[in-house]
């Protein structure tokens, strides 16, 4: 008899059909036990009032794997309104090591170390699979988003000669006795690749030497990297990257609507139009002084605070920061070249996504490099490729554990990774 | 005026519109001036008669990237039955440096080693760019045909403690002080990931210090993943890959249908059930000894003319290898447990696929690496979850550039990657 999944027994009531997953939980009453099947659509319950039946359940443990055989029965107490009853359980394998922590309580009563120690059985928890459902169905929409704008999908080489972001928090390697880092973004990538298919995107790893233990740091996380060209300028960049959040809070709305309703999500409503701010107009919202170069942690807050109470918006984009603190790949604001044609969107008052134009013309690729003091060398291969002829063009990327964490509310971005990695944190 | 592409050129005829892209080719003949303009999809050829817009065309050079206003006129006999009149021509940055080969020619002249130095160029000649169209829809493909079966995409460490597949060809790096490597694959992952979901995918890069200098041999590829619980044995793995086979294929045929035609290609058919043989059986069928332990290439060779002869296919299971080749993880045949519950697909003679049922009892860890004298520490946060209770589950594993390579029909996975890296390739 072909397995159904726990979602698929109302549509069964008063036949007999076979289950499988693992025992969540056991509850030995005296007339009565019932044994809580979870699988990966949910949970049955499964009462079991023979003798012979009741004495195996008794002898299982808690995540042993079963195939269960019985017939459903409608029951408004049970979960989705079904049981099983009747029932004959043949373990798929011996019987489980109980995890370190029971996985059947509401939340996971384990430190965070502990769960990411045993993070095999404690993914298995309903909060923490659900976050992880969540960030599937966001990056779907990603990809929906940008599929449906004629964007490209690209893999690009995580190993590169020379790092892509700046001199510092690389991780080298031995590339067959040749020196090699990890990629920390395929940004240079993206770019080269508008000159092919005009519009790319890419979903992959990239990877920080960050020598800081934060909520918000891993040291190798998920990208989500979109470039477009023959843009204006970096509004045409902000127009797609509103866009692509509101298809990914959809998807996660439509894909992973039992996840968003387990956590209790509120999911936010992304603007028609997403308001924007100048830089020196943030400062002035924030109270900070006009020098300062950059939007501490407490002005995104305010800013944040700002948004929802003028224009209703949980979305708040930042324009012109200051080109002294952006790569020197940005482009200018074309009338007032101190500021840059970059921006940040806040998202309640943290910064969400980074994006902008770039430079897309070799000689202002030379003049940027000599400006920072920065040598061309290690950049030729990206750079040579603008002189073959570039459009105008810009992007932005997405840090999948920061949206996600975001989304479902998680204090910690390891809540929302599966196996993370950190300073400390090289295993599971 | 809004920026149109060039397929959306036919809609608009006798109406003055914009486009944009690169200068792919000029033709100065003596009364007229032909500008050929390149964009994401496709060509547009532009009549110049007037001798201002002449002298601006001869000025150009190709690849410069052009915005160019003028009037659609039908013509049979130009790039989709249209063309652009009466243009004016306006550069969209400085005039480019040619590139080294000519992209404008139906085939790439330049020999592949140069190509891949000047990938950023070499990639928009129309061949090279349509194999990459076919990658991203097979990818496309991919996921569109596990996400209809349930499957959760999941994403893993590219950086672990200790290797996965082998001993050997692993690239160390330095974590923080302490020594890891980059992920082979992540099969330890997805087969953990199925005691939280149940069916998991992932994509993504996988490296391999190759020693090899050989043509179907990257460092660094693209690993299409899947792996499912709950099943019989190797069949039921099997059966989703034969779906998700002609799923791929499929969505090349529809989401990459102008890549395919221009390529010339001819799509292979997926039979609803491909036909399989045991190890034992492939031995006699390719006149090879019956003390054989593994298939040569000639071997595949024969049995893919065999099963195109036989069966009318061009994909053909191997199943059975003998244990000794298969890696530790892999489940025996109850039956006959000198044999496995491995299998490989071939693809017109050649190894596209290998995938299996796994073990997934703790025990049947600790006896298989005790069997090949290899010690349990390493592979300890792996095997220790099987204490915590896991499905019998199999999966596989498609090399995205192989594939693709197979497909489109090319010698050399380089020739279907944006930018290789090998034994001596790191650049660009």
């Amino acid at each position: 008899m072909q397995r159904i999944l726990s979602s698929q027994l109302p549509a069964h009531v008063g036949e007999t059909v076979t289950i499988a997953g693992w025992i969540h939980r056991r509850r030995l009453l005296k007339s009565v036990a019932f044994l809580i099947v979870r699988d990966a659509a949910g949970l049955t319950q499964v009462v079991v009032t023979d003798a012979a039946v009741r004495g195996q359940v008794e002898a299982l443990t808690e995540e042993t794997v079963v195939e269960v055989v019985g017939t459903v029965v409608a029951n408004a107490t049970a979960p989705a309104g079904v049981e099983l009853t009747g029932p004959t359980v043949r373990p798929l394998g011996p019987p489980a090591v109980p995890p370190p922590f029971d996985l059947y309580r509401p939340a996971l009563a384990a430190t965070l170390p502990t769960q990411l120690d045993h993070a095999p059985v404690a993914l298995r928890h309903p909060t923490r699979s659900a976050a992880l459902r969540v960030s599937a169905a966001a990056v779907a929409g990603f990809r929906a988003a940008l599929d449906a704008r004629d964007f490209t999908e690209i893999h690009t080489p995580k190993v590169v000669a020379s790092s892509t972001e700046s001199g510092a928090n690389v991780f080298a390697l031995d590339w067959f006795g040749r020196p090699a880092y990890l990629a920390q973004s395929p940004q240079f990538y993206k770019q080269l690749m508008v000159g092919v298919f005009e519009r790319v995107y890419e979903v992959g790893p990239v990877f920080r030497a960050e020598p800081h233990d934060t909520v918000r740091h891993l040291a190798q996380y998920t990208s989500l990297d979109a470039e477009l060209g023959f843009v204006a300028d970096h509004r045409d960049v902000m127009a797609v990257l509103r866009d692509t959040l509101a298809v990914m809070l959809g998807t996660v709305a439509d894909r992973a609507g039992g996840a968003v309703s387990a956590l209790g999500l509120d999911l936010p409503e992304v603007p028609a139009e997403i308001p924007a701010v100048h830089f020196t107009e943030a400062l002035t919202i924030a109270g900070a002084p006009a020098d300062e170069p950059d939007l501490a942690p407490a002005h995104e807050r305010a800013l944040g605070e700002w948004a929802r109470a003028e224009h209703g918006s949980e979305f708040l984009f930042v324009t012109g920061y200051p080109m002294a603190k952006r790569p020197f790949y940005t482009h200018p604001d074309p009338a007032r070249p101190a500021y840059s044609n970059g921006f940040d969107l806040l998202f309640r008052g943290v910064e969400l996504v980074t994006g902008g134009q770039r430079l897309h013309r070799y000689d202002d690729y030379l003049a940027a490099l000599a400006a920072r003091g920065e040598p061309v060398e290690p950049y030729a291969g990206y750079v040579d490729a603008f002189r073959h002829g570039m459009p105008p063009h810009g992007g932005f990327a997405i840090g999948l554990e920061r949206f996600v964490a975001r989304v479902v509310g998680a204090a910690n971005v390891r809540e929302v990774t599966a196996f993370p990695r950190d300073l400390h944190r090289l295993t599971p």
